[in-house]
């Protein structure tokens, strides 16, 4: 039996361990959930046969190293600060290791003895990042293959709630870390590159400055840009494209009314308010308007940014409830953020029967044979029930696949990595179709921002 | 001879030393100059027989214990952070000290050392801080005396141009530090209190809430709100205060114009754009735009921003020239914030025939025999010329005659402090009106926020 040690049994777990377990036996294939809460690890494998729940505290350096040792290759789906000590022992043990999260400097670092002991450390295998990597790599080395010249590349993922669930007026709900929905976007402008011009978008800014996007079947979104929208050109190899965007997508209309969160100051997580804990959803309002003894927030609210009392932004804020001024805020020493956070989840968390949905787009232009094109390419996943999300599966099942393919030597160049070669991409997106995470492609006019050459 | 050491011959040096100079033969003084650099030094004491400028530099531990332990009383008009040293050579030396500048928190931990040696640690005796306290607490004072119980205080100060150098658009030129005016603002929400509810200001949002203020004299200003408008609120004895806030001063129509900076993310001094040093100022403001082929940067810019074309904001960005293709940035890996100053500068740099001005306003509301009542309080000071400027007067005076005040035991109450107690306040403000620097009182309707009791 290959023992397949799992840290961490967390939301993302479950279509991992679905994967591997009904994998366990044609592979001879060992489970060992290990988690600091033992029932939420037995609870994912449910007695399978060959599959174990074991208590592990990752700071526990004893429980911690003698669990790797046992095992044949380890995956940890912690939170991304707690890998390194994992891949640590993984490289005194000679272990190969499989996480779906972004590569840390401290990883990095681990680069060189991971290739010197021939160890395979795979990182940002989920689906963003992950699958966005897999699925553009695929159709950029397609290009050049053929001759083309990558000369734009956009991309966007967005978590969201499945049609069948979207009954809301922001067309949202939290399918994820709910507390980084709220900060999203703050601290350096956004920066990314149009055109050969590098472009920047402070965070008051970022909301209002969308792109839409349409998929067919889905109807429209809109992508706001991430923080970094540069960070894989080099990676990409495409230190020569002219246009360069990475985002966020939301159905549209979320930026607009998002936006008003933002310019009220109501997203800030730097500073705790005073007396939150006596506050009601009303006076948290208030607190970033000016003082009017006649004046009602409602109208307060509406002059300062500028909404008309038809506005679908103001029955958004309705919908939220916003103006309350029974609902107790509850919270001691909050900040903005965390405040507003209390508030939205009353309204965005999936009831039993919901069902989210992952969205991606990429976008590629190209030059080949004198001529500009584009492709773009679109997956929908939609998630089964609470527990087999959309997220689960997309971040899940490449790092399961990962795991096999490695255990499998189907993968095998060591070295602290993420799945941008055709070693890694190929097998993985041919599996992922088989179920049911595909991407459509089609060919469009290309666009870019200046179709004309002007 | 008393030997008054002065560290830091910088702009707020010249009338500070004007008057040590001016009373040093009656009052027996010697004044020791000591700068970095020495011709700063020696220019501004003018071979005065009574003065003697050395080279200081506050770092090299020998020769600055030397200068310290042979004079009597020091002043340091250095940065704020570097006052920390002279003020544990003065602990060490038993030598009394004078700053400008807030009380840090490394120099309010000496305030049991001082005071267990008897020493006086006079700060934040320059104008703002300084002057705003004096003359605060001087009204302060006289209502609780009366048996009036302080209700609402609100205090702004401004460094401006001058009435007769008042030639641009802005209403506005650098008269201190540029830098310190790109960048004000930014960082945690300005907060304050309005009728007992605290309220929070984004820094994306403080230039659009402005109060207006009346100037006999002078006109109309408006005041954006501080930081942190509560920092006195115990020091003052203003706990149940219902309204405190404290702002700064600008020409009205200042803060709408600087908005537009802020919206677009050229006050951000956080990260560095790329290839800057190739810019030009169009470039630069292009940046924060989205890319066309077509539309030029100035329709973008208004698109944006909503800026109708006779709007008097267009005007002012005009006159900056900000929208210039051949003028070049030519600063290395330089912030927007530092681009944007580089800009300002071009308009913003005081002629040499161009005065400075000071302006301060305070608000008074309280309580007295069951009635609410309102005094109004300002003081204006204009620069003689671009040595003895409004800002050097304002600052260097209360700095001067605090020293004096203490070599001639006036002030005797030892510690660590700033000027809010009779003893200090008392003689300073007298002596600064035979000055010119005068507060013009009135008493005027209590306005409040809530002046119908609703």
């Amino acid at each position: 039996m290959r023992k397949i040690l799992l840290i961490g049994a967390g939301k993302s777990a479950s279509y991992l361990i679905k994967y591997l377990l009904e994998k366990s036996k044609e592979e001879n294939l060992k489970i060992i959930v290990g988690d600091l809460n033992l029932d939420n690890a037995k609870k994912l494998i449910d007695n399978h046969e060959n599959a174990e729940a074991i208590t592990l505290d990752v700071f526990d350096k004893e429980s911690r190293q003698n669990a790797i040792q046992k095992c044949d290759i380890v995956i940890s789906m912690l939170p991304a600060r707690f890998h390194i000590e994992v891949a640590r022992d993984c490289i005194t043990f000679n272990k190969n290791m499989v996480t779906a999260s972004y590569i840390s400097k401290e990883m990095q670092e681990l680069d060189e003895a991971a290739r010197n002991k021939g160890l395979i450390f795979m990182n940002e295998i989920g689906v963003d990042p992950g699958i966005d990597h897999m699925s553009a790599m695929h159709v950029i080395d397609r290009i050049r293959d053929a001759g083309g010249k990558m000369i734009l590349f956009e991309s966007f993922t967005g978590g969201l709630v499945a049609p069948e669930s979207d009954n809301n007026l922001w067309n949202y709900k939290f399918t994820w870390n709910p507390r980084n929905v709220v900060v999203a976007g703050q601290g350096d402008a956004a920066k990314f590159l149009q055109e050969g011009t590098y472009k920047y978008i402070p965070y008051n800014r970022l909301f209002r400055r969308t792109e839409f996007l349409d998929v067919e079947g889905y109807g429209r979104f809109e992508g706001y840009a991430n923080r970094d929208s540069l960070k894989y050109q080099s990676v990409y190899g495409l230190d020569h494209a002219r246009t360069l965007y990475r985002g966020t997508m939301r159905r549209v209309g979320f930026s607009r009314a998002w936006n008003v969160f933002v310019q009220l100051g109501m997203t800030d997580d730097n500073y705790t308010m005073d007396d939150s804990e006596n506050m009601s959803y009303r006076d948290f309002v208030n607190a970033f308007l000016p003082y009017s003894p006649t004046d009602s927030v409602e109208l307060k609210f509406r002059h300062a940014l500028k909404i008309d009392q038809d506005d679908m932004v103001w029955d958004k804020l309705l919908e939220l409830d916003l103006f309350n001024g029974q609902k107790a805020v509850e919270l001691k020493k909050a900040t903005p953020a965390q405040i507003l956070l209390k508030i939205l989840m009353d309204s965005w968390t999936l009831s039993p029967e919901d069902k989210d949905m992952i969205v991606m787009y990429h976008k590629f232009g190209y030059e080949l044979d004198g001529k500009k094109h584009q492709i773009d390419s679109t997956m929908v996943t939609l998630g089964e029930d609470q527990t087999y999300t959309a997220m689960s599966k997309t971040v899940g099942l490449p790092v399961a696949i990962a795991t096999l393919a490695i255990l499998n030597k189907k993968i095998v160049t060591p070295g602290v990595q993420m799945p941008i070669t055709r070693e890694v991409y190929e097998p993985i997106l041919k599996e992922l179709e088989t179920y049911g995470i595909a991407f459509s492609e089609k060919e469009v006019p290309y666009l870019g921002y200046n179709p004309l050459n002007l």
